[in-house]
């Protein structure tokens, strides 16, 4: 039905009459002659009045009983009323119930657990909290992308099959193929240095997994990274494009997720003070200010929640903390010359509780150091012949960073759980619907 | 280095002094005064003169002697010179090298055989054909992306994790998924008719997966595809979309990507003409073209490249095939209510012999139908339960597509094989680098 309007198109057409598509999302009576129906299309929500005399009888009578989620096609005039949500109202000329739903929506009631509400995601969607969030994710996606790309990036997929694992052998999942054992890319960042060699400035923006035994708000065992990696970057600049790129994100949503960040109950105070520069901590001195306090660790122990909710509480916008131990990060990752005990990275901690949601650095560029860390960590050295070879032919000062999708959208969007931030969420126990 | 300049910038710049940091592509020496160096930083090439005189004696000496691929920083004057690529060359006041090659570049040679560029896809994306294809990728994912939120698709990505197979089970990567067996994605399409459902007009764009046993040059195990799907939309409406939607992309491609379009030897004249609206041909008409040709085949077969390449062949665009057989299609495909013996779904075939770039069409909103479909289709049906929801809950006509972004790569680069459309392609054989 190409002639259709679209919910969102239908305040610049008030007095036209328009051809609706959608599904019935409430439905009331008043007396034997008039129906007040709400209909929701995906771009957003309408209040369709039918009445006696406008529309057949059997239209009239299909509008009082319509099982709710049922999709129908309405024709009408658009009316402006102040009152409805998006200013207009359409009263119906026509009313024609195109697939009844089956029985009692199973969403219809309010209060169902969490368990029940993953269970039908691909019905839970269509409800005001997901349905945000999604436009949520996608905006926060769009702006990446848009903001890279202004800078002069290039957009590089990473690949999936891996022969070896990237960030620990721990999460790897393994996939038949073909007979033989490969694994799901744990990150792409080890392929963006080639192509950061080769084009200068890359990202992949694309799923990552990790068997993650860990049932916490914050894992998913599926979930979208974005990893920019620039040839002769240093720590300092990839702290500078990890701050202007949240900043331009934290903007692009202020100014075109108003109605979602509304609906998902945003405080949208605390993301308007979200503006770079962004405070910058050493791991050293953030283990001062936890001295004392329960978060409290030995210097060489990494960050978890605690940690990171203590730090970052007393700032309204994210922080970078640098130079964590080298002993707790990746292979990979550059010694700070000055002091070999911590690496050249950094993480970015979201406020108001959200932890990280960025880890980054530099690489190292050293063939024999990472040949050790290779050995060191156990890890088979022919499926790394590629990557030494980005040391032998071209090694350059490289650094980028890995900013977890899902984080920022639970994030921005003040969702409790990643899994709310994910279309389709997958965990150890949920690859279903 | 923050203060570098990138080779692009250079013709803004001339007679300023500039950091440059790069790679040496080639080197010659004029005598015992004069080293010419070819630098490239990923955004371009820039000739750099190196004269006795102008920098340290030992720096004239490194220019001399310095491995190919090495990693240097040179500061120097930007000078316009027509005769240059960008028309602009480098007088450099110094010259650095940061890392020195190991021993002769791998790839320094020509006519390297395409097993050993596979092998080192991770130093051969350096060089200006993989270079340029990669750029080109860029720009098409960007231009489809743009166009379809221009339209109002809303990006929803669907998951890779799944219970069962969407596309029949010949060709499914199982994973161990802690303990228990799952399936990484054939496609997007059911979760993007439950998106649909929810948002109106949606799209994913993703890896997905497919254990593909042929090996011939249109195959990959991994590939992006791109699949939007809108509700209360029907076939000409699919149609529509998808030809605006590559319309789009070539016209972006012909002014973003000049060239690279040069660097891959794309005649551009053959995508001028690649202008909306592209011929729509039925299964039938397309038979009846085929008939006494060597690509012939009885009704109720499917295409394969002979057929494919013959239908195109008399064309200078995209053409549109539509209303294949209905027991050669997706058991989740609407069969055309005319003649239940076809279904409302239609194949893009690209010009000059590339094959199918796009599949898609209407969906069945008829459980009952559904239901059969699965049953003879051998699969579980407890694993579609969500899928079959939505036809119990808010059943309606929808449409949409899946585009091969690799294939499409293909065509517009005029790339042989989608091995070279893809920056680490994974075949059978090949999950390396």
């Amino acid at each position: 039905m190409k002639d259709r309007t679209t919910i969102s198109e239908l305040p610049q057409k008030a007095g036209e009459d328009v051809l609706l598509c959608g599904w019935v999302r409430q439905r009331r009576s008043s007396g034997a002659k008039l129906r007040f129906l709400q209909i929701r299309d995906g771009t957003g929500l309408v209040q369709v009045v039918v009445k006696k005399g406008n529309v057949e009888d059997d239209a009239l009578e299909a509008a009082g009983h319509v099982p709710l989620e049922s999709s129908v096609v309405i024709r009408g005039t658009v009316r402006e009323d102040e009152r409805q949500v998006g200013g207009v109202e359409i009263t119906a000329t026509s009313f024609h119930v195109l697939h009844a739903a089956v029985g009692e929506y199973p969403l219809g009631k309010k209060d169902h657990g969490t368990g029940f509400l993953m269970d039908n995601r691909h019905l839970w969607l269509r409800s005001s909290r997901p349905h945000a969030a999604m436009r949520l994710r996608a905006e926060i996606i769009s702006a990446c992308r848009d903001h890279l790309d202004d800078l002069g990036f290039v957009g590089v997929d990473a690949p999936i099959f891996n022969s070896a694992a990237a960030e620990g052998t721990a999460t790897l999942f393994p996939v038949e193929y073909f007979g033989d054992k490969v694994y799901l890319s744990q990150t792409g960042q080890l392929h963006m240095e080639a192509a950061a060699q080769a084009l200068g400035k890359v990202y992949c923006f694309g799923p990552t997994f990790r068997a993650e035994k860990s049932k916490t708000r914050r894992h998913l065992t599926e979930f979208w990274m974005l990893e920019p990696e620039m040839a002769f970057a240093d720590l300092d600049e990839d702290m500078d494009v990890m701050e202007s790129m949240i900043g331009h994100v934290v903007q692009r949503v202020l100014e075109n997720c108003k109605t979602e960040l509304e609906t998902l109950g945003r405080d949208i105070s605390k993301l308007e003070t979200c503006v770079p520069p962004f405070p910058r901590i050493s791991y050293d001195d953030a283990l001062e200010e936890l001295k004392g306090t329960d978060a409290e660790i030995p210097w060489g122990e990494d960050f978890g929640a605690p940690q990171e909710d203590a730090v970052s509480a007393k700032y309204d916008r994210p922080i970078l903390v640098h130079r964590f131990p080298t002993k707790i990060k990746a292979f990979y990752m550059q010694r700070d010359p000055a002091r070999p005990e911590v690496v050249l990275g950094c993480d970015m901690i979201a406020p108001e509780g959200y932890g990280e949601i960025i880890g980054g650095g530099e690489r190292c560029p050293d063939i024999d150091y990472l040949l050790e860390q290779i050995e060191h960590e156990g890890l088979p050295q022919e499926a790394y012949e590629w990557y030494l070879d980005l040391r032998r032919y071209g090694a350059c000062p490289s650094a980028g960073f890995g900013m977890g999708l899902e984080r920022v959208v639970a994030w921005l969007g003040d969702l409790k759980h990643v899994r709310e931030a994910a279309p389709f969420a997958r965990t150890m126990a949920r690859t279903y619907p």
